[in-house]
């Protein structure tokens, strides 16, 4: 784990609140210099612990229906081409605009959030795209009705 | 689905991929006024299609192991006490710093993504704080080996 101090910490609190507070701004805030904040956030950078300044979008461009999905694939006759395959299918669903998250699973499964406006849409995604997809053994699918903690994902995910 | 034409999704864009920029280097990227960029920006974040400015998190920072975890919970004797307590089980989970989301399913089941930095310490925060949870009647964990696409959502989610 890289070790972070407690001014790192408290510039990396504000810029996760709002990125576009000013190094002026954050001096005056946390009480420090802002040659010192200049510096920390050049080196935060260089250091790869932040990777980006970006934005996060709001409810009214969000999809209204999310749904996690895991799938998986039945073996085929020659085991060494499981991992060729299963590769050639995440690809192929993270090119989908509705896919917002793929993931291959240490015991070679696929975990994706899917989204769409209705439940009738992402209903028929899953049916034709996800269904469709030859060898899938298994399929399960969790609508989410709600969520808890890191909803904000939908907002960083979406397609533009 | 709210409307969005080709010049707020160019804008969105560029805000998506770096959001430090300055309304006049888009103005000139994008070969329209500075007032228009301007009046846009306000609009999209008027409109709640832009929710907030925030940085992202880089490998440094992000936890090296993650696993997406479905919780399934015994159906308790008073049909009504579920609701309630699946909302204080996922709630004392989206409490604890290596959750970093926490869903409710439609058919009431739990979906978590947790990370640790080892393999280690992600089995045994499992063990701890999941597994002990009273009523849990199924729990699949699916580690991830890899991701296709929103890996980012580690550098979002992370607290700090």
């Amino acid at each position: 784990m890289i070790y972070l101090d407690d001014l790192d910490r408290a510039i990396l609190k504000v810029l996760k609140e709002d990125a576009r507070v000013t190094i002026s701004e954050i001096s005056e805030r946390l009480g420090k210099p802002e040659s010192t904040i200049h510096f920390r956030i050049k080196k935060l950078i260089e250091r790869g612990v932040i990777e980006k300044y970006t934005i996060v979008l709001g409810e009214a461009a969000r999809p209204k229906e999310v749904a996690f999905i895991v799938l998986g694939i039945e073996k085929p006759v020659i085991e060494e081409f499981l991992g060729r395959y299963l590769e050639y299918v995440s690809k192929n669903l993270a090119n989908l605009p509705n896919v917002l998250l793929v993931a291959k699973t240490e015991d070679e499964r696929i975990v994706a959030l899917v989204g769409a406006e209705t439940k009738k849409e992402l209903n028929e995604f899953i049916e034709e795209n996800i269904k469709s997809i030859p060898s899938v053994r298994e399929i399960v699918v969790y609508p989410i009705e709600e969520f808890k903690k890191g909803e904000e994902i939908k907002g960083l995910l979406l397609g533009i």
